[in-house]
């Protein structure tokens, strides 16, 4: 990076280094990564109003993402928080009772990326009638 | 539905009729559809604005598309195509040139997912070096 750039040029520059498009960037596989069902309904789960409203997001325990994430296997739900943790998008808290309570929150990273995908979940039922039309129309055209 | 409700609450049950969290909700299933990066790509690049600018989107060629999203397979390219045509989201044209040529275009509802999911590639994409030096940190801890 030529060292005559301005501030400014540099920040341009960082930011363009990154392009989904090209195959070996890793926005790629990060894109892939925040791309699942799974990691848009844990994000609208953590991210929801809790019910004293007071707060952006709430920290759930394991049990009860489960069973707000039906159907949803264990193993896909430990692996899927795990992977969120370690990008840092929820923090994991361990609470020394008896048994220990394990609990999940959203970080502000975690937020930014909930209100970007909640509006996608929300797009999806609301557009699902549509949708459907759309399926049964082309499903009627000939072949 | 009770035939005492108001136009407000037909809506309002309509509305709350698609709920992804449920498994066996359809609105799931589309959830799982939208949420690829190959998804995001292809509305990402045909909602990019035309070279004239005069429009939101372009229509592009099936070998345009197969270029600029670098490394999708031939059969994730069409299959893909497919699923977005039989959904409403894309049109595909076809016309009798020798040889023929076929366009993509977005719908209007194609252009309203387009509008969300490019916000979560620009995400990937600005906070990639984030969530790098998180997963750095994470791999650093202690076991």
């Amino acid at each position: 990076m030529p060292t005559t750039m301005t501030a400014a040029q540099r920040r341009a520059a960082a930011k363009a280094a990154y392009d989904s498009f090209l195959a070996e960037c890793p926005s790629r596989r990060l894109l892939d990564r925040i791309s699942d069902k799974w990691v848009t309904l844990i994000l609208a789960a953590l991210g929801s109003e809790a019910p004293d409203g007071e707060r952006a997001g709430r920290s759930m325990r394991y049990s009860e993402l489960s069973r707000r994430l039906a159907g949803v296997s264990q193993k896909m739900l430990t692996q899927t928080l795990r992977s969120l943790e370690r990008d840092g998008l929820i923090t994991r808290t361990v609470t020394p009772t008896v048994p220990v309570t394990v609990t999940y929150e959203l970080t502000g990273l975690g937020l930014s990326l909930h209100h970007l995908m909640r509006g996608v979940k929300a797009w999806a039922e609301a557009n699902m009638d549509e949708i459907l039309a759309n399926r049964a129309e082309y499903d009627a055209q000939p072949a």
